[in-house]
């Protein structure tokens, strides 16, 4: 068995890259095993030129990387070179984060009359599973966030080439493992494996404490299945994305044409193929927002390359299965030639269409949206609260004076991981305070983010040592503090 | 249907309580989610002197509650009336911590030039179902660390009575709802319901956002699967507790006697019925462990008193399993003459006989303790190896100078939430560094805890605002901080 990748374009073989086999899975995950308390006994700031070196390495091999990603994915040389930069920073980004050491949240109660003494501290939870997805080749794939994150927090990494772009995934590793290794990074630290059923076991395997997916839900549900079936229960950190919705006041519907064209450079980006594409406009009755979206996909006249023969295919099939729900089409431009072209599409539906499980209210993956317009704020209200919960969400208002802003951020907020206002939630910036998670079938743990600071946080465990004398305390829990960790000490931080 | 207590001295029925009704889960449900915006909006300030008046009111009832309690447990009530106090402190700390303000992690970061102003806050997720234990009637019940972190972080709690003290369960929630009411708590803000049905009802209810338990594995998972095949999967937060290790070094046995006598002490305990009992004393060949351990039992001659009818035949069953399984009776303290007695027993097997799967690495619940000893640290290592992850663990040392001690710490804090040197686990102190968790299946989530100010996070989710003015947004995540948390601005925590 093999993975190949194809070029979107022509439809011609890529990379064919021979699955894993038990014998090397099972020294991946011996070699894994064997590194985790290695790295575990190094401080943060130990680990960072590791991931540092991954980051130099990354740009030095820039234009060589993008090349390639661009033959397996068709997603152009300027976007994908931009993204190995962003990988890149990501990857020093978190590395600085975990050197900052909030997250290992030290928190120590000396003892009293009454009670012992207790330290606390997060520890890493040993070997992640990594799944990335196929629309971030760099930024979301086998040295994207989730590795970059559980690397930084002191995890070892086995991640799962992505069978999309299967040259690409093989590469990178070969690259981060010598940058690895020359940085002094123990041998186990990063690995690569491929093959279908080779990620099926690599989620069953003892030796994997944790899973970091992004993609589809049918992808991320099937894995925190099987997480779910093992003997001993790992968490399953699954970024599946929804229908991202998008709310124009009154006021915001002032300027119709310009939010269409907005939302249409949106949802036409990367081919539609965000887990932030803005997928459901909810507009005003009367605000002309269908007409002016279907006025600006023409005027764009996208040209949608889809990932994979099968998005491709998906897109087609989800265009039919949202009219046969109930949705018209309003607009659409047919699929260009290339081997995996889609065609992109406006659809509109009543709000009264919208009802749970209805096939309209689920993502077409693509250049397809949907534009619903409401008749005033109870009927708002309640198709909000018939949405599955999203990622994203934004609201195109009037201006600070928008008497009906406030409501609908609210609205939103109670749904989503993060809410923008007049601005479209493609874009997620990788920050301290970034968020980017939600309630389910978002996610698969709504506490948890994928990108920013705190996604540290999803691979590492609490362990309390209590009146345990400092010589036998890991570093990172001994009063001497040698890692030099910001402290919580008797309920006050320093 | 109905669920009745009984006195485990004399078997005699002390409170018959009628199970909820389908019409008074919907109200109770729609009055939580009512309730869940308003206290949403609230300060943890403002939350705070609602769960200082729920501990003033129990602390006024002290006795009355206690006697009852006794009469449900027969935990006796010097155990008892302590534990009320214990709640009430619990109650009165879960509301400090969150007026502190640091569990909503408000997190600014300032637009620049490439990326957008962003606030990250964690928000109350909305109701709580609440499923106590039998083994603190106060402490983990009702009123328990789950209810008060849930109030305390802005969630509104529908707690299950449980059926072992159902009358207490009952007069608890009937003294919490006035005092609720006369500090000014929204309607709805808690809620108690009866019945077993009715709990699988209440986690299925798509109102209920987050499960919190204390029990047996058994009715942990239970809820844990009904949980996951919701259309909207909520977390569930179970702490199920396993055996919990205590490794003797070879120093630490040379004073074996006086281990054993400690050992006695900690799993007698309230009858054994502890989810932080000690099941397990790894102590080196050739120490006599099992000896002592035994002759320190007879000299102790507890009356084990059980919960329940079903736990007093779950302890002889046990002991009948464990010895079916390989294990050797070497010491037992026959039941004695109340209605759910229970014996006492020391049992030994050989490291060997510890496999994976075996009934005698398993927990059971009652003053039954297993005594293995080891030939060197190999086997040590191995036999820990082979546990369940748990709780929690001690180490029993020679000293500040005990060769052996750092090692066996490390290894037992791989697998588990807590461990202490030279103490008894049993004791759980609800403080700034407590850890109550650990890995599956000691918890359902390793990354929570159910102690400790830690523990309130469980029931918020993060949600960053990009680029909303300031005017509407939420308190929490204003610029001119209203409710004066901690925050950290660019990286950097003020």
């Amino acid at each position: 068995m093999s993975a190949t990748s194809f070029d979107p374009r022509t439809g011609a073989v890529v990379a064919t890259v021979a699955d894993t086999s038990a014998d090397e899975l099972r020294t991946v995950l011996a070699t894994a095993a064997t590194a985790a308390p290695r790295l575990a006994a190094t401080s943060p700031a130990e680990r960072r030129p590791w991931l540092h070196a991954v980051a130099d390495a990354l740009e030095l091999h820039r234009d060589e990387l993008a090349r390639l990603a661009d033959r397996e994915t068709a997603l152009g040389l300027a976007r994908l070179t931009g993204e190995v930069d962003r990988a890149a920073a990501q990857l020093r980004f978190y590395a600085d984060v975990a050197a900052e050491g909030s997250y290992v949240e030290v928190t120590v109660d000396e003892p009293t009359a009454t009670t012992p003494g207790l330290v606390r501290v997060n520890r890493p939870l040993g070997p992640v599973a990594v799944f990335g997805a196929s629309n971030f080749p760099f930024a979301f794939s086998v040295l994207g966030n989730d590795t970059a994150m559980a690397l930084a927090a002191g995890c070892p990494v086995v991640a799962k080439a992505h069978p999309a772009h299967a040259g690409l995934s093989m590469r990178q590793a070969e690259i981060a493992r010598e940058a690895l290794a020359a940085a002094g990074a123990p041998r186990g630290a990063f690995s690569v494996v491929s093959g279908h059923q080779v990620g099926v076991e690599l989620v069953r395997a003892p030796e994997i404490t944790a899973v970091g997916f992004t993609g589809s839900q049918a992808g991320g549900l099937a894995l925190w299945r099987i997480a779910n079936e093992r003997e001993s229960v790992i968490p399953v950190y699954a970024e599946m994305g929804t229908v991202n919705p998008v709310v124009v006041t009154r006021a915001g519907a002032a300027d119709i044409d310009t939010v269409a064209k907005g939302f249409v450079a949106s949802f036409t980006l990367g081919s539609g193929q965000f887990c932030t594409k803005p997928g459901l406009l909810l507009a005003p009755a009367g605000s002309g927002a269908a007409a002016a979206v279907a006025a600006a996909l023409h005027a764009a006249g996208p040209e949608p390359v889809m990932l994979t023969e099968a998005i491709a295919r998906g897109v087609v099939a989800g265009v039919e299965q949202m009219r046969a729900a109930g949705a018209e089409l309003v607009a659409e431009v047919a699929a260009g030639g290339a081997a995996f072209a889609a065609p992109a599409a406006v659809l509109t539906a009543s709000p009264d269409a919208l009802v749970p499980g209805s096939r309209v209210l689920e993502e077409t993956f693509g250049a397809v949206v949907l534009v619903v317009e409401y008749a005033d704020d109870a009927e708002l209200a309640a198709v909000v609260r018939r949405l599955q919960p999203s990622l994203a969400a934004s609201v195109f208002t009037g201006g600070a004076d928008d008497p009906d802003a406030a409501a609908a951020l609210a609205l939103l907020g109670d749904q989503v991981g993060r809410v923008a206002v007049d601005e479209w939630p493609t874009g997620v910036a990788f920050t301290w305070a970034q968020q980017h998670g939600g309630p389910w079938p978002a996610t698969s743990v709504p506490s948890a983010t994928s990108v920013g600071a705190a996604g540290l946080g999803r691979f590492v465990r609490p362990v309390a040592f209590q009146s345990v004398p400092d010589g036998w305390l890991p570093p990172e829990a001994r009063s001497d503090n040698p890692w030099q960790l910001p402290r919580r000490v008797n309920g006050t931080r320093s």
